[in-house]
């Protein structure tokens, strides 16, 4: 309880980012996933309390994977089965995740890293449908004199958010999307993270044309790692302010057997 | 930057307490609101790729008020104003605020306090319709010892939880709910907290018969100060350990010209 | 092409019965099915356009068997098969159904039959949990001097809409609710009937405190005898009037794979 | 009641032709209003009952405008002004109609008429952004040897449904859609037609580039003639079997205070 003085004290010049991208209904979406839609039930006007007050409140529609998100280990199966070899037909039973749903997905309070592929490069965002590897994770670290530990989160930047208002380029169903290939998804089990984000809809690459037709990052991370994938982020305030490592925080939506959350994660420095 | 390396040194023994209630469609409802459904779009084996891999993901319909969350300050008018005198119907024009909405609501990081009034009375829950004062808050900052500071989050525990499966009596329509009144709503703004929250979906005091005819405290601290309120929280884990001071965490849905947003709100100690 | 016209003039003075209930939020609903509810996207006011004009459309979100609706044969299934011993799992991949769904249900447009089983009790509404059986609709048919026929529609009355307002009562999950018996289901199964329809929300007797654990007239009329379901309908006016034989018209919506429909079904009499 | 069974021998012979489009989730959506999306809350497996049968049921997503639908009244207001000259703020205070609303749309069964005016021009679809003209009408009347008379329904026919899978196209939003223009709308308001409807999302003419700042038809229709108006109709199977006349029905949803219903009109020879 001394260090809970040293604690919030310390975070008094606490520098909060917000990592998210809004939410409204013009946002990029995936093929596979409903939008965003909110609808007001009620306005200011509509019910007068005596004392002249009145409220407003909205009907919510939306994919649980939409917009800045967090996918439940749930989400992906692999021959039937999901993490830990547990029956996937089995678990959804009933409409909704008896296992590994959102509501057993652990709040995220730990170190994170971000890693800035696009200024490693030199170059303002990655070409659509360029495969982030093993390699360029690598020489981030090295160029930000950073290291990932075991229970890191790792933020993969890619520039992406430049396209966020260009619905058919960011969702890159044909002209496709960058995002950490296969190498770097084993770059990041073996180094054992605790989660994973990126700034696209699919996280991982998405080779021109190919569309969604194979996931193999998606595999590998949730399924057999039991890393859980945040997708949609917004890294480009870190980027800007060169902030490579920071406490990160993240805290989904306890949804009862659900695959997924929208959430709002943050990186915090002092 | 060096500073970075105490800060996630420290949190390396953070003890994290998760605040919310979780998310299913069984979950108590205010009368005013929409309840929590979703819906698997998608299942296991309903589409599976070359690999063997296969999704599932939901549909997910709710109010922006349903479960734990927060009200942002479009939520309540007065008198066809909206804090800061500005006009609720302007602002809504659109489907959607303007002004005041839920993408203004800034991250909440900061110290907070909880307030546990049942302790102090020696029960283990406060009374249906049972008005916390500006005394009690007083008394239980006493016991606890600890301050109240400008820009602390108070949390305030009436025990209401227990209630929790018995949605009539939750939401206590006729029953009425314990929470604070007008004199600890005056006893939050004089020391110009940064948010506060409680247990119950209403937050203030409901009194017995009464439903939400009126909601005095929503409009002195929403209309008046400014202050959002978070409701439904579940404080009773940091009741059972004696956490009375944490650094509380925040971070609502970036949901453009929202009226709320539901929240996984947490308190960390060190 | 003649007979078209003998066909409109005949209807210039046509009486159209209304069968259905209204659609709004307040309407009981069965424990298994979400309810009716819409919100507004836009108001007039929100968007004028040049000339002045403005728009209002709404979201809805519903139960597909929310209000008065028709089952499609893929509601309900047997020992994992449905109609015609079609698997159910099948049918149901991909997260709407390949057979059976609401796509083929054809339009009605038959004789239709409204047997009044009150006033052949000489009551105004039937006890809750009472099983309307084979005998009562054979007397119905004898005191209203009607005959079913194969193709027709039959329509039992029940009175139920008295408790309409009442939702605890209306759906009777421990009250029970009055309905066709297996051996009324057996009598229009035998006289091979188009489509049936009822005034209930489960359409077939409820028993006192069993809730829907047993649905065995479902089960006879849709999956072993490809009878569709009508339920909460209105049938007071019909029986006001003492309409026992009427043309019976129903457009069930298109969905496609879907398991029910909300209709407006009508009788015309000429 | 002898008629009656004129009536319904008569229509043993009935031809019924469904003039709707079916609802799923693909279907063209117009830019101001929500799709149609359905997810199975339950699916057959989920809960076995004791006698071996299971159920299945979704939950519905829709806009009150979606697929095949027709328009209330209230739908649209010139100078914030309804039909009759009712204050469109006043009636849709509380989120849904007071008066005007779909519950107050009567149940359309009346003679019906279709015009095809790609016949009477000799093309299989007319040109995007092609105006229909009261001249049009006239001479599609000559061809087809039918005239309007008050209280008719009349539908006009465009051959649009031919671009239903191509969304961009059938929307239109640059490219224009083809519909009645004002002098159309005179036309038919001068001949008092109960309602009217067309294959197209928006009715009237869109013409290229204008996308729907302008809709002066529903003006005429809606707020100065008390018309309702069907959309997204499809009249193709009419057309080829040179249908022109009929018994038109159509059973919209009594959705209290709604703007719009999905619908399934069907028209009806003998």
């Amino acid at each position: 309880m001394p260090t809970n003085g040293a604690l919030w004290k310390l975070l008094a010049d606490a520098r909060v980012y917000d990592l998210s991208q809004p939410l409204q209904q013009s946002i990029p979406v995936s093929p596979n996933h409903p939008g965003f839609r909110m609808a007001l039930l009620r306005r200011h006007g509509d019910m007068v309390r005596a004392d002249g007050s009145s409220a407003s409140n909205e009907l919510i529609v939306m994919g649980a994977h939409t917009g800045t998100h967090i996918d439940a280990l749930c989400h992906v199966s692999l021959n039937g089965l999901l993490y830990g070899g547990q029956d996937a037909n089995e678990a959804q039973k009933g409409g909704l995740f008896s296992v590994l749903g959102m509501d057993t997905v652990p709040i995220v309070f730990c170190r994170g890293v971000m890693l800035d592929i696009p200024a490693l490069l030199g170059v303002e965002v990655l070409g659509a449908g360029m495969p982030i590897t093993s390699e360029h994770l690598s020489k981030a670290c090295e160029r930000q004199g950073v290291e990932v530990s075991p229970g890191d989160a790792v933020l993969i930047r890619s520039g992406w958010p430049k396209y966020w208002n260009d619905s058919e380029t960011f969702v890159g169903l044909s002209g496709g999307v960058p995002g950490p290939d296969e190498s770097a998804a084993a770059w990041l089990t073996n180094r054992r993270v605790r989660v994973t984000g990126a700034e696209t809809i699919a996280y991982e690459c998405i080779y021109p044309g190919r569309g969604h037709s194979l996931l193999p990052v998606h595999r590998k991370l949730l399924v057999e790692s039991a890393i859980c994938i945040i997708e949609s982020m917004n890294l480009t305030e870190l980027a800007r302010e060169n902030v490579s490592e920071f406490l990160f925080v993240l805290t989904p939506l306890k949804i009862v057997g659900g695959t997924g959350s929208p959430v709002r994660p943050i990186a915090v420095v002092s």
